[in-house]
């Protein structure tokens, strides 16, 4: 599994900008004085799916924060498994992450994290809980894991400035990122759904930065939600999502797809899976998501 | 979906007996006087792995106190989610449950929890964090699932009285439970693994037992390691475990299929899913085991 050495920075920085369209900018943690594992965020307004910020977003704020509070080297360590139970809808501005480090071993640290934001009438309210995983890699390379389905490449995909008239305007929120699905699974958008089970397409960050762990994490949310591809076009909110996060990926392309073999009227299990450039499996997730 | 009101119990019992191979008795757990959301249990010797209290053990019992502690109603509402990080071998003995509502729906209702035991010198050890979202069932009946494969019947399957000469004594867990596992499936304990990617199987509970929607949370687990599959006959603790409850499953055999997508050095993604009697998909899990 390769590893590159300094080009995964879970540690804190500076946060740049209130709006930024750039992932790390926008998921970066501040640690808090006199507050040992508590950092501050800010969620920026282009993350906003209009139903509250990108999940993967705060997936990844909760891993930086963790990533910093255990001091993990970076070189070492990754995000292996986050599990979180989403709890109310984030609002853009800003955001408090608590940290509790839970168990110490010798390849895996296990944190608890909360993320929570003050309501107009100044009660904090809790966005997000999750437990993170820190692991170190596998003992040895790749192994029977399974090859990326062979789809249509980016260049001949479907991408938001394909989308309908007006269309277009509610996926504001996916200006940090680069989008394809292919043709065959963006009937949806047409009024003619596939009614296929699985969603394939291509993720990659805006302003040509690369993937590394933490985008992953965006990736596995940004495809639309499965039950598109039965044509009901709503939006769920996620009640749970667990990823596991296995390498450090290749420059360029991420290739998603995403199933469900469980769509139970409301009820949705939705399953991704993310391959990088070189066609290693990088993560595996499952989320569920209903009326909450 | 079939609701069966009054059947599924997940209140405060009496602990019956310190040694039950029963799996209501063993899961069952006695609110703790003047600490609020706070349960004593007692792990019984005859869930031990021989590495520890089985996990599905582990999640019921999590499963069970979330639902006291929430006074949920069992006739309306499941444990929808069950995600845990396990962090430390259980042993056979008292564990202390530590719950805390975090967010209640009109739909959900998302705890944490925590189950602890004292060690030797009387330090307090954290076995196991979860979080649990009680929830309600889907707003229609099942569509787009699949159906289970057709594997061979449970009477012609291998049991644990077909192991080798020897091995079923390492088997002494699995006393609560009656599992197959298909011939097909089966060759790893003759020397001669699949390599096929999945163990098919069948799961009930001893004692004559009808299944309840923990009682899934056990079968997940009942199965050998995916790993075996490949000639890989050894044991990795589970770091994750997120499993997804659909429904009641119906009385009989439980179908169970384990499979692995990403099975990379000692690093094991592995996933089951659960049919009951009646065909339905009534659980999805997927698990992360590694050297800890």
């Amino acid at each position: 599994m390769r590893v590159r050495p300094g080009s995964y920075h879970p540690e804190v920085q500076q946060m740049e900008s209130a709006n930024s369209t750039d992932f790390l900018t926008a998921t970066s943690v501040v640690r808090r004085a006199g507050t040992p594992g508590t950092f501050d965020s800010h969620l920026p307004p282009v993350w906003d799916t209009g139903e509250g910020i990108d999940g993967g977003i705060l997936l990844a704020v909760a891993a930086r924060a963790t990533a910093a509070a255990t001091a993990v080297r970076a070189e070492r360590f990754f995000p292996s498994s986050v599990s979180a139970s989403f709890l109310t809808a984030s609002r853009p501005g800003p955001v408090r992450v608590r940290t509790d480090v839970i168990q110490r071993g010798s390849r895996f640290t296990t944190s608890q994290v909360s993320l929570t934001q003050r309501a107009e009438d100044d009660r904090e309210i809790e966005r997000m809980r999750a437990l993170v995983s820190h692991g170190t890699l596998a003992s040895q390379a790749s192994a029977d894991t399974p090859l990326p389905p062979v789809i249509t490449p980016p260049s001949a995909c479907v991408s938001r400035d394909d989308a309908p008239g007006g269309r277009a305007e509610h996926l504001g929120h996916l200006a940090g990122v680069d989008i394809r699905l292919t043709p065959e699974c963006a009937g949806w958008a047409f009024g003619a759904p596939s009614r296929t089970g699985h969603f394939d397409g291509w993720f990659r960050l805006a302003n040509g930065r690369e993937p590394d762990p933490l985008a992953l994490l965006v990736a596995v949310r940004a495809l639309p939600p499965i039950s598109f591809a039965f044509g009901r076009v709503g939006w769920l909110p996620t009640v749970q999502l667990t990823a596991h996060i296995r390498g450090y990926p290749a420059p360029g392309w991420l290739q998603v797809r995403t199933s469900t073999k469980a769509l139970r009227g409301d009820h949705v299990i939705e399953d991704a899976e993310v391959w990088d450039s070189a066609g290693e499996l990088v993560l595996q997730s499952r989320q569920f998501a209903a009326p909450v």
